[in-house]
This record gives structure tokens, C-alpha cells and sequence, in this order.
């Protein structure tokens, strides 16, 4: 799976009615050592509710069809987690966070 | 899925029988913030009636023969959707010029 | 889909008796733009009849085993077309030299 | 399959009921010959009990779905093994340490 | 198929029962027109008995479990074939040695 923050969305109306209702989501790449972004953008379908700005990792291939949300539906990225915290030779690269 | 514009088509008389009647486009990748191409082309099967220079996204793997179109087909790289728009932190990177 | 060069053949007697009887080809990606060699070389399982110096694409994956030559096959690399022209910003970069 | 390192795990709560109770690590891909990181991240999911600085190899894919712990699942990293040694040229470039 | 020289061995005694048995060899993919390594890895399954030096090709994908050795078994790179010749534009760029 790929590490990666959402950026934005992608709007399209002209989509097979599979698609319908999905939501798509413009997501970059993150090196997980420093956080920043790798230039590297990805359309992703949500199946976690992510929001903007959050850290999430996706699956790709035939994995990112194995959700409940694209089942039989033309994804090749799915999200299917959102981080809570990144730990690295036993310290936090990355921990979200918490709602006051 | 993978950001790209519809910059040709390419014709092949020689072809499998289920390949017929299949439009192919040629699609360079975008970066979704400059909306420059990348030099990095491929062809796509086209699925959702896509025409040169607009934006779309293509979905590649099995999950390119999730569409009606491209069912039991030997398409690795399927154009599923016309992009409208593409947000990213907030503002617009692109939008679809709407005929008047 | 990607666009290649035919540039050879590659031979093996010491394979699996369903790669028996096809034809292995080497493949050079190319640039649809200038039409050169990207010096990036796959073998690729013909199913078209391809020929040295044509131009072709293949299909990748699980698709490449969405032919009638390559269906149950250890094949991720298939060449599903031989291409006769690439038109792009609506000028060819590329047409096929016809037999006299 | 590919050759990585355990440098970390990956905390995520909010995640499909199927990816529940999976060992999420951050792995760290290496050069065979050097043992070094590439600073190329990956998350894989867990099949072999791999602890923290170990030497694996993780499998990509669909075939990523074909071990007990990850059938049906949206994985497309698995961990397949835990490396004992690698051999380059009738030379060890790795072993790994026996517990005393 | 990717081109590769089989540089050596990966030894796990740490993986799942159905790798048991299984020959898991150190591949370097190799430039078909140098013949020279490209420092690129790859863990590939072995199905056609290859030895250490050879020049083989292997498949990935879903298709690496298309061959006896490897069905339904978590491989995504396995060698399907020794490499006897490679032909480029009408001259050998590489030849196996005979035994004597």
C-alpha cells in the first residue's frame, strides 16, 4: 500500500453509472521519513471517509476492487486507511492530529 | 487512476477481433498542477466518448476491463471519466471550459 | 497500452510447454512523439503477426492473457496490435509505410 | 518479489472490518548488494511474523491476496518471508544474525 | 517478461507452507543490448531450473502464477524460460555457451 495526503478532489460528471457516487480524491504521494509531498498525484476512490489533509495509504490493482465501497467497479486506488501515527526505527514520523 | 489528456488517436487495422470497433486514444499524463503534460504517453481504450484535448482519468490493470465497453477485452488502460474540475487545497487547478 | 518497436526475437527451448509454439519478440518502447527508441526493452508474446521494425502496441498484466493465443498463459506482455498511424494534435507522427 | 527491510509500523484505526487485526509495517525497500535503503516506503501487511530490522520479501499484486492472512483482503504488499541469507556470485552479501 | 541474469540465491527458512520447496533465486534484469546489469533486484521463483549466471526472462503479475510450480501460490515474479539467443535488428546480441 502507498502512503499518500489528500489533496483535493476530482469532479466528473461524465462517468460510467459504476462510478456514480463515488468519491474521488486527488491524492499525493508522502515520503513517510520527512512527510512532504513527492509530486507524485494519484486519483483515489474513498472507502474511509478521508477528508483534506489527512494521511492515508491506498491499495492498488485488483486489491482496490476488494472493499465493500468499489466491488466490481473500475478502481485501480482505492483508500482504505487513514494514519494515526507513523513509527520509524521506534520514533513517530507522523501522528494526527487529535480533535480538541 | 491517472490524470491525462487526449492529445491523438491511434489506428490499427491489425488487430484482435475483439479489439474491433474500440476507440483508441493516445493520452499523455498530466501533473494536476501545473496541467502540463509529462512527455509520458499511453494508449487508452476510450469508454466514455472523450475527445482530444480534454482531461480525463484512465484506470489501469484488471480494472480496466470493468466497464461496459471493455468487458473480456484485452485493455490494460480504460478511460472511464471526463474530469469537470480538479481541486487542490482549496482552489482550482483546472476546469473545464462549458460550451457556450 | 504501450507503444514499442519490434527489434528481434528472443529464443528459449528451456521454457514451460504452454509458452511452446509462441512467438517471443523484443520490444523497444517508443516515443510517439519523435517516433525513437527509449532504449527500454520488454519480450513481448505476439498475437498479431508482427514483424521486425513495425510498430505495435501491447497490452500488460492480466490482459495480456485476454487473447486467443495467450488465454491460461504465463504472458504479461502481449502484442495485441500493429499500429498503422498515430495522429496526435492532429498531425501524424507516425503512419505505417504501405507495400508497394 | 521485493526485498525490503521492517523499518516501522503503520497505526491505523480507522480502516474497512477486513483490514481489522492486520500487522501493518513500514518497509523500506533494499539493494541486494549494499543491504542499503533506497528511501523507496512501502506498507505492507504482515503474514510472517516480521519484527523491526529484519530483511523480507513481500509479495505485490493479486498474489499479494494468496496467503492465509490475506485472502479476500485489500492487500497489494504481503510479506512472504523473513530473509536468512542472500547469495550474489557465490558470495553472501547478507546473513542474518542467529539469536545467541 | 523482463530479461534478467540469475545472479544468486534467497534463503528463508521463515515463510509460508505453500513456498515450501519452492527455489527462490536472485535475479539482476540486464540491458538486451549490453548484456550489462542494470543494479535492479528482483526474488524470482524458479520454474524451469535456471542456473546462476544464465540469462532467463521472468513473468509478472497475475500471470506468475500461471505456471505449474507456481499455481496459487503467492508469486509475482517467476522465471518461465532460459534464454538461448536474443536477436536485435538482424545480429545476435547475445548467445548462450554451449556445454562441451
Amino acid at each position: 500500500m502507498v502512503l499518500a495526503r489528500v489533496r483535493g478532489t476530482v469532479v466528473s460528471t461524465h462517468k460510467p453509472s459504476s462510478m456514480e457516487g463515488l468519491k474521488l480524491l486527488l491524492l499525493e504521494k508522502v515520503d513517510p521519513v520527512t512527510m512532504k509531498g513527492k509530486g507524485d498525484f494519484v486519483v483515489g476512490v474513498d472507502s474511509v471517509g478521508a477528508n483534506a489533509g489527512e494521511i492515508v495509504f491506498f491499495v492498488t490493482g485488483s486489491s482496490a476492487r476488494m472493499t465493500e465501497t468499489t466491488k466490481g467497479k473500475p478502481s485501480d486506488a482505492t483508500i482504505i486507511a487513514i494514519v494515526d501515527a507513523i513509527e520509524k526505527d521506534g520514533a513517530l514520523t507522523y501522528e494526527k492530529a487529535r480533535p480538541e
